[in-house]
């Protein structure tokens, strides 16, 4: 029975409001209908807000994060272009291969694993291409397998000098960190349902700006499915490309609808609050944090536990005795550091409720975390909360 | 408040069984957990169980039916390769247009709108081939566009002895006609869940048999989240390559068994008789139907409204005082077809009641029915139920 209590504390999928759960359990509606048509207009409007931008023109895709970020490439590469890639963990490793898999020369800035791009390393790179061969930069916003953010706003600034296009990977950082698009001069952004949007996985999304939507008119590389100018065709009437996922895109109204009325900064603000909770607590536990303050991301953070304490007994405890599921490490971190993903329709309780259940485990696994952490807790919050 | 009652007789999205919509308001699972591979796993195994496969590979995409389409190509083509691609409505020309786009030589069969593709024309094309360069024919199962069924069994046993490889769309066609994947020797299939599989859309399904996954090996197109590969790995750990849509898997699994409770010979005898009941008593009302019966699908009717009737106050009729959705014809087709869809979570009882509703509005727009359909309603369905 108390699988039904299950807490996802991942990044992602995140947790799903009832409302949106609801939603998804009505009947489909057709989706060339004026009801449909409404809904989908309406949910396009809330992706520029939630991504600051009047400028660019979202894309709602039925499929993964990855395939959003496949469709960016799709849409802007040609064979044998010049790209830019900062790879500082699983996922933006993933972006710079697929890059090199759609036939781009990507050069590959390696960040070491739990630190944050210096935006200088890209500025000294961008400053040396002489002849602007560098067409695209990739970044991911948010590192999901490190729980590291990059300094998005500088690394824009030093691409919009250099010339290039700027696509980012914010599909565990939208909705969890500023990002403004247009006040940066952000020119894509991939996003996810299951993340901060607050719906299960099965949506992307992907916002072009201007700049983005004029290099893929040159862009040659086959597409279909991706194609953006499809899109901006059906747009024009109100509609998709192709099929949409009706349930979905419903259900994803009724989260935009939430997140608007609590406001985009208001959500910004609860996401350091949880961020900061969390990592305060967490270290007076007497934990170390895999990411330095300047370099954690709002969204997940990740946690070396004690020398005597395995990841995976600390994860089954917490599944097993109190119905909460954290995140191991992903590849080589796997075993090395645990991940608490406090992303989407999380509030103050929640944390509250899991790092109880994180130092209930760990005392139980033989690591004191003592009870100065939830004093810590108290003032953490308060001082967030003015 | 009526709106709640209304009733989709379209071909996509169908209606949706409760239990299918229950499970979709449930708490998403995290992907990587035993729960979700045991759901994942008994998915690929029912699907494979539809298609009457048990050599094929089943791929679950996170995409409408065009992306599974688009994977097909991305899979298996090379460019410049020769694929013969046969052409009878807005659907089946999508995907020659894709296999262009792709950079394939595509030869079309254009067939006249409303027929079948006679199996001798792609003989005599397949004989011209001498030296074997056709590497890949598409085919749709049932052209949702007209409601046209292609007679695959036949087809696919002359492409067989030619040795190209036959990629069937069969998106609207499974899980409403007989289609037996090993048995006529189809190399890959699509098909998505808003159709027989009787969950909203958002998933798409791509079986490919050994021949389709031995050709991808050699297969050079730039592919990452379409990629066979990477979710065959996947596969070997329970698991899929990418973030899955978790809840619609769940909801499959809910559908899938119902399907296979149903059986999947009762399934193809249902809508065998949900055809014949519609088209015998819309003949009956004196009108004429748009495909023969040789060639008309098992999943939509499409039908000729009688000359003082336009499509548009049918439909606008049906809706209004019935909630009932039929659709209009496509393209060239708009205004002179509308098309019933008798597809997936479809009952005799529902295909009486659009019939009853169509012929009240048509009776209102001063066509006279009669009630003799009536009669051959019950005759038809008697004949078809021993």
């Amino acid at each position: 029975m108390f699988e039904q209590k299950r807490f996802l504390m991942i990044p992602g999928p995140t947790p799903v409001p009832e409302s949106a759960l609801l939603t998804l359990a009505k009947h489909p509606l057709p989706h060339r209908s004026p009801e449909f048509s409404e809904i989908f207009m309406a949910c396009n409007a809330g992706l520029k807000k939630i991504a600051q931008t009047e400028e660019a023109t979202p894309f709602i895709y039925a499929a993964s994060g990855t395939g959003g970020m496949e469709a960016v490439l799709a849409n802007l590469l040609n064979p044998g272009e010049k790209v830019l890639s900062v790879v500082n963990g699983v996922f933006s490793k993933r972006w710079a291969d697929m890059a090199s898999g759609f036939g781009a020369e990507v050069k590959r800035i390696e960040v070491e694993s739990g630190k944050a791009v210096q935006p200088e390393e890209i500025e000294k790179i961008l400053n040396d291409d002489l002849n602007k061969e560098i067409k695209l930069v990739l970044v991911t916003f948010s590192e999901t397998s490190t729980g590291v953010g990059n300094p998005l706003k500088e690394i824009t600034s030093i691409v919009r000098k250099h010339g290039a296009l700027i696509a980012v990977d914010a599909i565990t950082g939208l909705g969890a960190m500023p990002l403004k698009m247009d006040e940066w001069g952000v020119d894509v952004i991939v996003s996810g349902s299951q993340k901060g949007f607050m719906i299960p996985p099965g949506l992307s999304f992907v916002w072009a700006g201007p700049r983005a939507l004029e290099k893929h008119k040159q862009s040659k590389f086959p597409r279909f499915y991706w194609d953006w100018s499809k899109s901006i065709k059906a747009l024009e009437n109100q509609t998709t490309a192709f099929t949409p996922n009706v349930s979905f895109i419903a259900a994803l109204h009724n989260t935009l609808n939430l997140m608007l009325n609590e406001g985009v900064e208001n959500i910004w603000q609860r996401h350091e609050r949880l961020k900061q909770c969390t990592r305060k607590s967490i270290e007076a536990m007497g934990l170390k944090l895999f990411a330095s303050d300047e370099d954690a991301s709002a969204a997940i953070t990740s946690i070396i536990p004690p020398n005597n304490v395995s990841v995976s007994d600390l994860r089954k405890k917490l599944k097993n005795d109190w119905e909460i599921v954290v995140a191991d490490g992903q590849v080589d971190l796997k075993g090395k550091i645990f991940r608490i993903g406090h992303l989407g329709f999380v509030f103050d309780r929640d944390v509250l409720t899991a790092l109880s259940a994180v130092s209930r485990v760990l005392e139980d696994l033989g690591h004191d975390t003592g009870t100065r952490w939830m004093k810590v807790y108290e003032e953490t919050l308060k001082a967030h909360k003015s």
